[in-house]
């Protein structure tokens, strides 16, 4: 693995000021995993918020000490990259309920000693945004030059501009939706199905148990993987190509084994994902997911609900993208625009369905790099 | 429940001529169940199959005095219905490897006195095929007047017209597809996963054990779902409403339980299959659709496949079908046009997904009513 940003170690920030959360109740105390790269200015005004989605976690970029892996998004931010820590001070954020060292269900409740498991409160992507304004408050950053995001990271990236608008400058928002269409929640439950009928998942409290449901897990993964990939892609990667040795026969075996090359494929992510991973993290970002919806409090109306946002806003999505469709984006920036809102949009032809936000891609990073270039003129980065 | 054909009862066919499967096996004995509605002709000229899909059986219409329950295609077939009853001989047969009394995973293996479980043969369309053809046989038909199917059906249907073309006048393919694509595999394998990684599927040897791998069968069947409706009906279905007791707040609850109405309907059809159907069935038919590729045996190329067939061909698809979407047909519209085959070629605008085969719509319904006054005409039916 390589990466221009070099190692990067992270910081466990601890917060002992209780955290008033969504559903009514509060997290005492909390730690989150922060990891950041490049300088603060002296104005503090060149700071960028890097919000993850689903699996991902405050490693954004460079290599891990420990785990040797590079960042989610190394592609997109180190010296010279679209996203350039030269200029900008970049912060990623591990979220509360995740499993990469931010306390979720996996930490101890201090109330009892033992993992919380199911009794992790329910947290929302506010609630997120609401923890993440605490480590800019360690950091002393009164505005962020942008907050961006992709997928579930663009619906933070989102929620910062309307909970906080005061405090970002630019949001950008990429391969995200206003909120989750009835199929992409059906997909959620279909997962969280899976995990909850394992018989190793144990109501949530596993953990005691000394097992993981990871047959749930990986039909979860798997599940996510359709959903992350286009249906093109699929075929020009996969196609009906058997799993066969070198040379050997082009013919069917007739069993349940792995056949095709696609089954091999998912197979291996699903086992991959099932070690790593959290289930009750899975369940808990699901539902974060499918609860977003920031237009419910203005009956629907996503125009009046942005009447609160003053961020300049910079949205990209993509063709192939059947989970968060272009026309997601659309919906968004339509009410931004009836708002006569600063924003660009993006709609890039690419092939690789809601996962090209994570890939390079010339065009789009071009897009991405153009708008730092704003902004750092902007906030003097 | 209601049908204008009244109470129809099956029969049960026993064969015991052995039956030579695709995987090199074969079946010694076996039983159908059949259903037929409508008289046969003198000169047997008026005869139509209907090929069933993954979940369906030889019950096409009429009820079932044991179960009450109307057939699966009752709005298509019955006197004066599109496939009028009166004039045609209509045969439904339910699949080898089927759970609704055909011979199964379910039924008793004469070499070891117990069920078939795991060791019951991969069975291929064209095995089905086969077997529908001895049916044919026992009625002395020598020819039908049509075999007709949606979805998986429509592969038998066209199989029928490369294996036997002398033995099909008329083909009708609904909502169907030459081959899978990749990403219609990967749907199939993640359902089989979730009901091999139950604890209750003992390898496919449940019967023994008194069990049944409910939990994998749920999560499958609610993958299903999701791929037989459209994004569209399902948000115009449920949307983002939550499953509220009337006159309640329209408040999240920030649970895990069924909080918004797709949930609750993926749960009540989920467990609703888990009752009744069988998870060997579930994987053989998945794998049957899997390996459905009549261009396979010629270099991938669709129009030197079908070049054997004969018959007159009926397609039809339906816009807002995502999982044999009307590309699909087209590619095997386009193949027999190259090969000037007699086909008539009808997409239809229709809201409900892949399930529109199934469905009432007029238009759909006139289309298919043509098609067989038609094929009466040149039957003499």
């Amino acid at each position: 693995m390589e990466s221009s940003l070099g190692f990067v170690t992270p910081v466990r920030m601890h917060f002992d000021q209780a955290l008033a959360l969504q559903n009514g109740q509060s997290l005492p105390a909390y730690d989150l995993m922060v990891e950041t790269y490049g300088t603060l200015n002296r104005e503090r005004s060149n700071a960028v918020l890097i919000c993850h989605a689903l699996n991902a976690s405050h490693h954004v970029a460079g290599i891990d000490p420990d785990s040797a892996e590079v960042g989610w998004w190394d592609n997109m931010v180190g010296p010279g990259k679209p996203l350039d820590t030269n200029r900008f001070f970049v912060i990623g954020v591990n979220n509360l309920g995740s499993c990469f060292g931010s306390t979720g269900p996996m930490s101890l409740d201090p109330q009892t000693g033992r993992p919380y498991g199911a009794r992790f409160p329910v947290i929302t992507v506010e609630d997120w945004v609401h923890a993440q304004a605490r480590v800019a408050d360690a950091y002393g950053i009164a505005r962020f030059a942008a907050v961006m995001g992709g997928s579930l990271g663009g619906m933070q990236a989102l929620a910062w501009s309307l909970m906080y608008p005061q405090r970002v400058a630019h949001c950008m928002v990429i391969a995200s939706t206003p909120k989750l269409s009835a199929q992409n929640i059906a997909f959620n439950e279909v997962a969280r199905s899976a995990i909850r009928s394992d018989p190793d998942f144990h109501g949530g409290d596993y953990y005691a148990q000394g097992v993981k449901p990871r047959g749930g897990l990986r039909v979860a993964r798997m599940i996510g993987h359709i959903t992350y990939l286009s249906d093109d892609d699929m075929a020009t990667k996969f196609g009906r190509a058997l799993r066969r040795a070198e040379g050997a026969l082009d013919a069917y075996k007739f069993s349940f084994d792995v056949e095709f090359e696609v089954e091999s494929y998912l197979r291996y992510q699903g086992d991959k994902f099932a070690e790593y991973f959290d289930a009750n993290t899975y369940l808990l970002i699901t539902r974060a997911l499918d609860y977003f919806d920031p237009a419910k409090a203005f009956d629907g109306d996503l125009t009046a609900a942005l009447d609160a946002t003053t961020a300049t806003f910079f949205v990209a999505s993509f063709t192939t993208d059947w989970r968060f469709a272009p026309a997601r984006s659309r919906e968004l920036v339509r009410a931004l625009l009836k708002l006569k809102r600063d924003v660009t949009y993006a709609e890039i032809d690419a092939p690789h369905g809601h996962d090209a936000f994570l890939l390079d891609d010339a065009r789009y990073h071009n897009l991405v790099r153009a708008q730092f270039a704003r902004i750092a003129e902007e906030v003097n980065a």
